[in-house]
């Protein structure tokens, strides 16, 4: 589906707008001339940075605002034609330590959202963001949509529920919305400062600093690697088009790499870093879920989408990002 | 597994004790011979009758408290063998109307009590009730464990989290936890003051009053029904029994019945009463299932639990109750 002129003038609100997916949507839907709206608390451990936009500012507004924050929310989703629901909670490891955080955000703000859209903007259409942590540790790979949930963290529960309401609002009110279980993302403008919120990321920071990356166990198990600007196009495609409405789909690359081989190719492309392999530290270990890669051919079928970037040529334009704007990723 | 002799003396909870399987549980529990604590908030329109333990109110301790109440709970836990954990909204058209009650209750304090339980009493075993409102609208009949969840109202959604938190617990911090996922369960000492709760015992109500019971649509979906005493055999077996941990389990009768023939059966067996077709209201129109009825296989290879009062039997003893018991529940 052609959407280069679908987005032009429309009225889009990202929440998480500052984070690392975030900002990547909305240069690009700078590019399309969409009137962009930014909705980010911008808590200090989360993912959004002012710097991500930078080059951008003139042609968005910032909104500082937080998704638990029920008032505010139900005044900005008025009059928007998109939302692109993005905010939210990643970290597996700081759902388990604080579990209601993780509640308030993934669960009852996604509510208090949906109920903000069904009183003040039912003909907006939502694209919301889900996780492969909803699924937990697989019964079989590679895993499609039809796969039960059986999350290892509260994070992936919580993802559950806020999906759920997405598709009950869809299904009841009317109020079309989809969602993307999106499996691990990595590129630029992703919060470089510590690794709770996914590994790869962490690991080019210690490359590009020529430190050791610490690997957990054998480092055998496999992951499945998105660059951001794929994730950015399954997005505005989900957004797009009204045969998503209601539909939950994975991304994925169909190439699954280990996480010692993705180790060894960033230190290979940085020209630096080395890595050793530690024990599994124990709070990581019991949430580890092992093997995971996904089965993206329904988004492909329904949609068009198939992941463009290849790992090479996605690492070389992060480490190359990273290099060049160090300074305002590692403070 | 006879489990006789395993409950005498020990300190169990149940939350949601003053409610209709809470208060069926309580009563077999003292029948044999266990410590027990009743916790309930006695919200009016919830399940929750003081008359519901008044022949066994001397074998039993009432604390009056909401499991939204974290402090509390935190308290009550410590000590306890089991929790049965019972406390929890029913219904489908509330939850749509005020789901953020739905959330606190069935989402954010189940987490809440499992935080007590991981702090102060992690050798406790519960046992979460689940609710066939976790499917929806179903794929296939009759529905096994393995049918994928997409809930049609918020309650469903809330519960699948509730169960969700149970079983994560269980698995990295070792509480033991199982869930049974209840069908529509009648019996006596089930609130009858209004039908939000499951129309069969509303339907007992009318006919004891010679009342015309209204049918929605065609009243030809099938439901399965559970008589009380049959939910706390299996609650109890659940209990005692360690190879349920971890493990959900639907019940179900084997026998599914349309909501019409239901109808016509109460009728008969109260010898009062009729019924007519209305057309089926909007709100509840969007969130009827349809079809619905589980295959309970799982739970009878293991756990060896099977439903042994057929509907007569079971409708019979019902009707009894309330005929003799009106004033304490009509009000």
């Amino acid at each position: 589906m052609d959407y280069a002129n679908l987005y032009r003038n429309k009225k889009v609100i990202i929440t998480g707008g500052l984070g690392f997916i975030g900002s990547n949507l909305a240069r690009r839907l700078a590019g399309l001339g969409a009137d962009i709206t930014l909705v980010d608390s911008l808590i200090p451990s989360y993912g959004g940075n002012l710097y991500n936009i930078k080059d951008i500012e003139s042609k968005v507004t910032v909104n500082i605002a937080d998704v638990r924050d029920a008032f505010s929310m139900n005044y900005l989703i008025r009059g928007k034609d998109y939302l692109f629901n993005l905010a939210g909670t990643l970290s597996h490891i700081d759902s388990m330590e604080d579990p209601y955080t993780d509640l308030e955000i993934n669960c009852r703000s996604q509510l208090s959202i949906l109920e903000a859209c069904r009183n003040n903007n039912s003909d907006i259409k939502i694209v919301f963001a889900g996780t492969r942590g909803q699924y937990g540790k697989v019964d079989y790979l590679p895993v499609n949509e039809k796969h039960l949930m059986h999350p290892s963290d509260i994070n992936g529960i919580n993802n559950i529920a806020g999906e759920m309401y997405h598709m009950l609002y869809n299904d009841i009110y009317s109020i079309r919305a989809v969602s993307l279980r999106l499996t691990n993302t990595y590129g630029p403008r992703h919060q470089m400062r510590h690794p709770r919120q996914g590994f790869l990321n962490w690991f080019i920071r210690l490359a590009i600093d020529d430190q050791t990356i610490e690997i957990y166990g054998d480092g055998k198990q496999l992951r499945d690697f998105n660059y951001a600007d794929d994730v950015v196009e399954a997005i505005l495609l989900a957004g797009a088009n009204d045969k998503a409405n209601g539909e939950v789909f994975n991304l994925g690359s169909g190439n699954p790499i280990s996480v010692v081989d993705t180790a060894e190719k960033i230190i290979q492309l940085t020209g630096k870093g080395r890595y050793k392999f530690v024990l599994f530290p124990d709070d990581k270990k019991k949430i580890e879920v092992g093997d995971y890669y996904a089965d993206y051919s329904k988004i492909k079928v329904l949609l068009g989408w198939e992941p463009k970037v290849n790992m090479k040529e996605g690492l070389m334009k992060t480490i190359d990002f990273y290099i060049k704007n160090k300074k305002y990723y590692w403070a």
